[in-house]
């Protein structure tokens, strides 16, 4: 039985809000005052990590955007934009990309020369501001991000009228929608013991083609590379709504401990929405530099760090929230051997190595890092 | 109903032609002779278009691999590696990525300080050269291609033991797999007129959902940017096997013509099985930039080109298969004009523009360069 999720936004409360923007500042000319619109500073001085949620969370600075102030009218105009074309987006009953969104906004204000966007990196910030300042996700905003993941598992959903059964999806997967919010995406029914998150679509692929989720009773989701926000999204809620617990498996690198601490914690640019998407209850499954050992796995497959990666690795180990003990030992072993590994040096062991030992034997011992 | 589709090669088959390079070698030796083996040329040189098929082809000049010989030897003991590995992975029954594939064989030789790859990049010209030598496709040889495509429309079909119904995928759609051919991916339906390939997965996702495929009765297919393989061969097989139409739908720059070019013609790198993959018969749809006139779309949503789009248009022109007057006078269109324009910028004229007004007029007057 599903847990309670959060309370999403309904499009009218949504609209509602859109609405308030330009009412005030309706009220704040009528009543002869400089019109200002007051959103939450998204830098890195109002960035901190709540070890409460175990999410990376956005402070609560703010500062007045002005009209009558040379240095913020252009930004005024463009937040007012596109406030604007969100709510007349939501009416419409579509969802829009946010390069979309930037090319119906674009023109050249009249009796002028300027146009009101140059580039899609004047409107995204903006689109950024609205979010945090109404506490909304992009996705009640009917703004769709680039969504790229593949999942199968023994799931059944509903998607808008369409009943879905994730254990049909043949040697494709189910496509993850850029929405996975449970006003889009209602689970029916959801019968796995873990979500194994899984970095590489290729490395997906081996895992569904030995119908690992089936065997071992779990849900198997990539991101191919960083995942995008559906992706995310749908891991926690699986996590949260069925308590599933979420194993996460990338290369033996400072990318794929990335890649983990984003899953984990969230990420810096967006802090504001993330404990709507992180996961803190995800665990590290591998692979580790440790592993080498482990799993006698032959030196010739590893690759030697390069300077990029050494830099990488040292502002992972800064990070507040790897700052455990096995992190620890896992960065220094990482330093001290020069070496990382890729998911696919495994084959060097076998094909089915890594569906059939590595991660089976990594799940019943718990070997994790937190 | 379906016509008859080409014969790909079974298991065994593929096997008997993996252990004939075995056999022919070991024949040589035993007459001591140079072992050799013989492999079709794949540089420039030995590439053309064939006006005949319409596709890019490779030539028939060959050259001997010796294993007596300096310069050959290390890839001769690759070739006989990779086959030898190909071989064993098939009677697995295994699908691999080509990466596994060189992880799998990476190692040092015995008594020696050398390994037989150092990088990928020397064992991915192996398999193509297996492949040309042996007439078989990568996916015939249990390789995987990387696919990120994402596929809807009336379409019944089997896949291994799972039926899948392309119009029940929800606002996800279906992932198309790496491996598309007819024995793993069986058509059991097809109900629909066209296939619309879409270079961008945004626009894709306004297509969906907007249930396009279902009001207009066609497929939406895309590849997110150059398609992958697998994408490229289903398009294909709704072509030759049910006789649809492709229209192909990508942004109005050299980028674009040249993903249109390669689903049309295919490519250069994989001349030798082109014949396979590419749709001669695919047309253009759009955008181009002879629709700014005609579909009044406002200046401020085009983009100057740039020394690179010069550059690569001049690349275009030059392509044999290019040589058409409607090409010509878009191709001198966009240098008088010198801009691009991206699938998103017909959002200026409103969200569902591109659905409701642009694709159906343009199929509706086959207003198509060829």
């Amino acid at each position: 039985m599903a847990k309670e999720g959060k309370h999403y936004a309904k499009d009218s409360e949504v609209v509602e809000k859109l609405e308030n923007i330009g009412k005030e500042i309706l009220k704040q000319i009528e009543s002869q005052k400089n019109p200002s619109y007051n959103i939450p500073i998204r830098t890195l001085g109002n960035i901190f990590f709540d070890q409460k949620s175990g999410t990376i969370k956005l402070g609560d600075k703010t500062s007045d955007r002005q009209f009558l102030n040379v240095a913020h009218s252009r930004k005024f105009m463009q937040t007012v934009l596109v406030a604007a074309e969100i709510r007349k987006v939501i009416e419409q009953k579509a969802t829009v990309s946010i390069r979309d969104l930037y090319y119906a906004l674009k023109h050249t204000i009249e009796g002028t020369q300027e146009n009101t966007f140059e580039e899609q990196s004047e409107s995204d910030p903006v689109i950024e501001d609205i979010e945090a300042s109404l506490d909304l996700l992009r996705e009640e905003l009917h703004l769709a991000a680039s969504a790229k993941g593949i999942i199968a598992g023994d799931v059944q959903l509903r998607d808008g009228s369409d009943s879905i059964d994730l254990t049909k999806m043949g040697s494709g997967g189910w496509s993850v929608p850029s929405n996975v919010e449970p006003e889009n995406i209602e689970f029916k029914k959801v019968n796995a013991e873990y979500v194994l998150f899984i970095e590489k679509d290729a490395v997906w692929r081996r895992f569904n083609e030995d119908q690992y989720w089936k065997k071992h009773k779990c849900i198997i989701l990539t991101g191919r590379g960083q995942p995008g926000r559906g992706e995310r999204r749908l891991a926690q809620r699986f996590n949260k709504e069925y308590d599933l617990p979420l194993y996460v498996l990338t290369d033996a690198d400072p990318w794929g401990m990335y890649i983990y601490s984003v899953i984990k914690q969230g990420s810096i640019s967006l802090s504001y929405s993330e404990e709507k998407l992180a996961t803190p209850k995800a665990k590290f499954l591998g692979l580790t530099t440790l592993d080498v050992e482990k799993f006698k796995i032959p030196k010739e497959v590893t690759i030697k760090l390069n300077a990029l990666d050494v830099k990488r690795l040292k502002e992972m180990e800064s990070y507040e929230w790897f700052q455990k003990k096995e992190w620890k030992h896992e960065f220094s072993n990482m330093k001290e051997k020069a070496v990382k590994l890729e998911l696919e040096a495994l084959s060097k062991k076998g094909i089915r190595f890594i569906t059939e030992e590595y991660v089976p034997q990594k799940i019943k011992n718990e070997e994790f890092l937190p």
